[in-house]
């Protein structure tokens, strides 16, 4: 880790960080976060919201056409094992590893290889550091090249099924997407929430869209890493205030980019880092977004639990929400 | 494909294909299958279950200790591309890709390589093939290097929302676990089933539960396509009876090994291939086992939807039950 | 395979094939191809043309910065599995794998994952079908998921130790680059050979500079699968004439893109496939462009076995050229 | 990295590196290391060792049947992108990428995963790390996710044309194999180059023979970790006075195991940390061992440059020996 320096936007930072951390508030050893604001009523009430039995996806395939465009993060390659080509050319027969004559049987096999935030997917809370240290104030030398001691994704093995709230910034704004530098703000929150009629609780997923995925869908350009519409810095109190447990966008990375201040990142320094709050990221909300302009209602049963992959900084996720 | 042979057990294999096969069914281009039995009404009815808010995981770790020895199918292998070791030694500052100075800031990330079918996971209905087709007559040469043109794991990327009901055959018997080669009969599920006082509903995940897991648990020696206990070929009936929506067991290939006929994976080629029913296997069955004998109740909504991995013959999938 | 159709081109390929097609030649097991015509003699041959003792490697780096832009043939991704980092955090004390503890030592391991194909490599005999056979009439089915039953790069693993000729067409002609769609010539050839005075000879390897790859060097655009100049169908005479072993370039497919003719890449189909002339693709021929213009000698031993991957339809290969 | 601490045998490896290391023999920014002992002359007269014109391979195939267990380090697993099957079932036309009709074109194409040690191998100089430094002094920190600063593989990349010098212990020792545990002394390596009539030379690369890999070939059991034959930690003193430049042998690790001091791997840490020699392990010596017994030469040129994969702490590679 660098040594701390000064640069503009500390002091803010240092104030949300001081004045919002849940670093603590659920015990030394905790690893969940702010989903701790979910417990079994909750749970419950959000099995409530399911009145249609109405199932939407919010998760992009997990294919070569995804956004990211080679290198660090590429987009998910699922690598057949076996094929029913093979098969019909008689290459199954007999059966391998010894399972005999095929008698007309046969099978198809793959291997997936794909970074786990290549699409979309969660944060750990062990994905961001902030002055050598994770949410909770675990060291970050626990996250090491076997994995995340501490905060891995596994730790949210039966979260994310919850309420889940979408506020759908882009639609109340009546525009198909926000511009790349638009920073969402807690007043854009409340405006969007009290126009969709929709209270945003405690314990709830705040989902969020930009409408940027579908502005770049299939021409992704700079959509991962570029700049963004997103949630402003400046909503920390707001997610404090409302006891939020999840955020998602659909967006490369949440926040606006660039960013507000000279830290990258900052509203995952605060909101991840120090209120434990999962990231969710390049969420596909095009269809719950027609959906729920079309039927009223922007709340339902979220239900988003990540691969339980030990130690992962993150995992890919099929998010459903349920209606 | 090779040519057709003669086999023992043919006969009630064509008989029960030709007594209870799907083709067709729910028309000429479903890929859905026996999920077709779930609609709005199934979902609406299981998110009512959800009583008491709380919820299990049946998915094993997705990492090295998996039940997998080597080779087709190894483990789960979750690469780190960024640690917070290189953090706190400096390596991220600047931060990459052109982020400017780090701050403080810090990260991890990470690349999955596994076999889709490597722990807990659903079959895709691409995934098995009979006499050179798929499920709904799909030509098999559709699954080729590029993924499954039909019935790809993706098609199932709203499915699996739906009430689970789980029949914990080892505890209803008063084992740990079956014991390798035992097949398990209709009767078996019905006196289960009647034991622990649920009912078997018109498109129901039916959830089986050997205990060969727990026993193998860490141990794994051959419980990746060695002898297991499993449903029995001749179940197939009560699943069509019973209009069963999707199974899953505790063992790698939910049907018992040996087969009891001279094919290989018969229930596969009838209740897969033919009724398009998706199998889950190497589901962790343990957790969910202990809840249900504690509270006596077997039934809850399943929420289970896999990665929609384009063309994908599997997928790994973090199962919930929700009570 | 698709059924025989007439194009463009169609009677000449016949007629190369008729004319120089070694099917047979060498035996009807035969998997090296003319890599037969490297025998004992050829190779101590080739040893004495090292009189300098240097050594020149003609591979690009194995790294993301490669020609590839993603998708099918993605760039090298090359992850590590332990780090100094770790070591430093502590993370190897005590050493893992039960190896007790670490006193001081530490280690660093990786994993490799790269399309054979991505960067510099040979094609194996295998990687190219048509009209579904490959090299030496072995049916194209025997090219399973499982890899080639015959003519995997393994059957190179102790093949090209000989005599290389490196002929510099672009320096020649006093380009930096050959245009796209230049089609390199028999005459072109002949006459680098005679300005370089170096001879041609049974058993060599031709190695051909465009020029192409330096001036796409770090900017590649479409250098993978785009417009480039490379050899022409027409040098199939010239190849059989001169008994050529092996042909490489600096191009991401040695011919003439867009092709002469409709037949996709019709010299594969004509050398690779018929005469059994495996293809060095994107070799980086700037060092050893510069030495030999420097010194004046255009013949070198070449030493570039591939990675013995069993089954493997091309493989990555750090080719030596010593002089 | 842990604090030092004391532990038996820690004073000779004090000594061994007080007296043999080469940290700044070759200039504070080497990282060539004992390699620097092969300069032209060296390998001009390694290429006059070749007088039969024969080539033999050192190198196990790369697949599943490998030495690795499964885990950490896993076999090499060779992913087919493109099948001879795909092809003939017509998957292949049109051609994909835009490529346009087959007209009876077809291809073959794969993706190899495998750890860069899996098989046989050459460790970088950047592979261990003592006392926080790994080659020449650089710190190892230098080697994070995103590989190593100094001292990756790719600084070899035209290594490993030089010299080889086989020195058969197992035969001198008339026996198939060393025992587990049996630590090869200096005076067993001059035993054995005298009874072979071979002198080790300045530059050299000594490759040693236990005959473990073929014992245990297909039946590897602990063969990578376990008990093995192989080099003492007190050959450094030879190492040194021979001017080594490069090691390998037919094990997992090079050196005895268990080892003889309470450090592991030891001569890892005097002789490639600090003499700056590279290892090469799990070679494959049968056939060259068979080779030299039959006519009596144990010297011929080495032809093992790794793949230049920026930033590896090894590299898979087809070792030559040439003769």
């Amino acid at each position: 880790m660098s040594e701390e320096q000064a640069y503009g936007g500390q002091d803010v930072v240092e104030d949300y960080i001081a004045r919002f951390s849940n670093w603590g508030r659920w015990g030394v050893e905790d690893e969940l976060g702010a989903m701790n604001h979910v417990g079994p009523a909750q749970v419950a009430a959000a099995a409530q919201l399911v009145r249609q039995g109405k199932v939407l996806s919010m998760t992009l395939p997990y294919d070569l056409s995804g956004p990211q465009g080679g290198g660090f993060r590429a987009n998910p390659l699922n690598l057949m094992t076996a094929t029913g080509t093979d098969y019909m050319a008689g290459a199954q027969d007999p059966l391998p590893a010894g399972f005999g004559p095929a008698h007309g049987f046969g099978f198809a096999d793959d291997v997936l290889v794909m970074p786990n935030q290549a699409g979309t997917q969660w944060d750990a809370l062990a994905h961001i550091f902030w002055k050598g240290r994770l949410y909770n104030g675990f060291d970050a030398s626990g996250v090491t090249s076997a994995g995340a001691q501490r905060c891995g994704i596994e730790n949210h093995s039966r979260s994310f099924v919850m309420r889940g709230v979408l506020l759908d910034v882009a639609r109340h704004k009546e525009v198909d997407s926000l511009e790349p530098g638009y920073a969402i703000s807690a007043d854009d929150l409340d405006a969007t929430a009290a126009a969709q009629r929709v209270e945003v609780r405690a314990g709830d997923a705040v989902i969020v869209r930009t409408g940027l995925l579908e502005a770049r869908r299939g021409q992704w350009g700079d959509y991962a890493g570029g700049p963004a519409p997103g949630l402003s810095l400046h909503v920390a109190p707001w997610l404090h205030e409302h006891n939020v447990a999840a955020v998602a966008t659909d967006t490369w990375g949440c926040e606006v980019r660039p960013n507000e201040i000279e830290l990258f990142q900052p509203l995952h320094v605060v909101a991840l880092v120090h209120m434990g709050i999962p990231f969710g990221e390049i969420w596909d909300l095009q269809a719950i977004g027609e959906d729920c302009a079309s039927d009223g209602v922007y709340e339902f049963l979220l239900s988003a639990a990540p691969l339980p992959i030990t130690g992962a900084a993150g995992s890919p996720v099929n998010a459903l929400a349920v209606k």
